[in-house]
């Protein structure tokens, strides 16, 4: 099933996708058992983040093979962060770099704590693309990363969450999903290029700090990074769940987007907010 | 005023003190316009943390003056390890020694972005008592303080939310509170000795993300820190506060606190969840 988040005339709603249709759902979290009458065509349809997670985890090394001689280790970012398709990642030049991230995102579906390996597959609603924006011009200043991972806009989830991917918690034999960041040149990698699985990283965070329904656990960066500047748009792509698109503006000339056309990733009408 | 979420027949709900009662409000930000005819007395109403934030923040090696000679550097906890008055902080001893901590701490009202020295004030709705738990045996292990941060129950928050205060925001001239922790033996301290000021704390934090209402700044603390462990019940105290009392369990015979007598911090009644 496709999962998304999307603007109706009531407000925000989690739907499910029925075939080019989406289905307002009452419980995201309940796909099948709350569904409701209520249907959008899918073409016009804004999405949002399709979570809204009170949790979201990164991890850090975990961008290549070599990463596995280091132990896992995982930062917070703030859940104000998130932002859907089409919103503006917010920069402000005076900080430094920033580069986006394309990544695997695991949504969490019920409470999970102290999992054990077997206990994985149960707690996960499914995965969606991640953008784990990063200014990385803040790191030499800060070794938390809160000056680093926390702009407006630097956490970039959709389009929708997939709850079918396939066999992608393990390594070897598991999961090879092209992972893709486009701006300007692209830069294609492979989920199987993480240093730790995905079953991996759920029993170790697990294993200290509980998770809920809605969280997100960014899996990190296979390679898949580019730098971004203003007047720039970024798209992250994960195979299998397709492609994620943001503008990036100035901090001083703040924007929102507040349309944007799915079927053209390019045709973003920008609003000034102030 | 003096605000929380208590515990009504009908679920939780924000509240502000009058007299000696309890009246129910549909707005914790608006507590003025909000107020409705339901009321409960203050005796025997159980409190939950006083707000819900998104967003918990710490502050790093802002424990005395001398850490003024550091920038100030924050850390992110995660919103789910908030709890109020009388529940439990769960800890694992295998993960080594945790130290309870107690601090003034900031809820945030509005939109927080950005701010100048000026806008400080605007945006804060009042001042509540935390405890920051740290696994500081984890410390060695992740400078991200991620799996020493966010253990289930490690931000305990209460017992209520105070708006009139004073005048807190400043160093010189400006606050000196009493911040007490006991378990045991007591160490006293003042707010006074943290090395940053609480609008410089906000003006900072708030360059590099957003916040927003019922967020919270844990602002550090100013010496006040012990050693806790299964079995034990810690007490933490900021003057014109209030004490925020919890138990301490352990990990492996997990309790939850159902019930207790803010009138004798001593009388709780643990309920085993598993």
């Amino acid at each position: 099933m496709r999962l998304a988040r999307i603007i109706t005339p009531a407000g925000p709603r989690p739907a499910v996708l029925d075939g080019d249709q989406w289905t307002v759902l009452t419980d995201l979290f309940d796909p099948v058992g709350s569904r409701t009458d209520e249907r959008y065509p899918q073409a016009g349809t804004v999405l949002l983040a399709p979570c809204e997670p009170r949790v979201v985890l990164g991890m850090a090394h975990n961008s290549g093979p070599t990463d596995r001689a280091l132990p896992p280790q995982a930062f917070l970012k703030s859940s104000r962060t998130v932002i859907g398709p089409g919103a503006a990642i917010v920069v402000d030049p005076a900080k430094g770099a920033v580069m986006a991230e394309a990544e695997l995102a695991v949504v969490i579906g019920k409470e999970a704590r102290r999992l054990g390996p077997a206990d994985v597959e149960d707690v996960i609603l499914g995965y969606t693309v991640g953008n784990d924006v990063t200014q990385i011009g803040q790191i030499p200043f800060d070794d938390k990363l809160t000056q680093v991972k926390n702009g407006d806009g630097f956490t970039p989830l959709g389009p929708w969450i997939e709850t079918d991917l396939g066999p992608v918690l393990d390594g070897e034999g598991g999961h090879d999903l092209a992972t893709r960041i486009e701006r300007g040149s692209q830069v294609e990698s492979s989920s199987a290029n993480l240093a730790w699985t995905i079953r991996e990283l759920l029993v170790y965070l697990t294993g200290y700090l509980t998770l809920g329904p809605g969280d997100v656990v960014l899996t990190g960066a296979p390679g898949t990074s580019l730098p971004i500047a203003p007047g720039h748009r970024v798209a992250v792509d994960v195979e299998g769940l397709g492609v994620l698109v943001n503008p990036v503006v100035d901090e001083r000339a703040r924007c929102v987007v507040v349309d944007h056309d799915p079927a053209d990733p390019d045709a973003f009408r920008l609003v000034r907010s102030d």
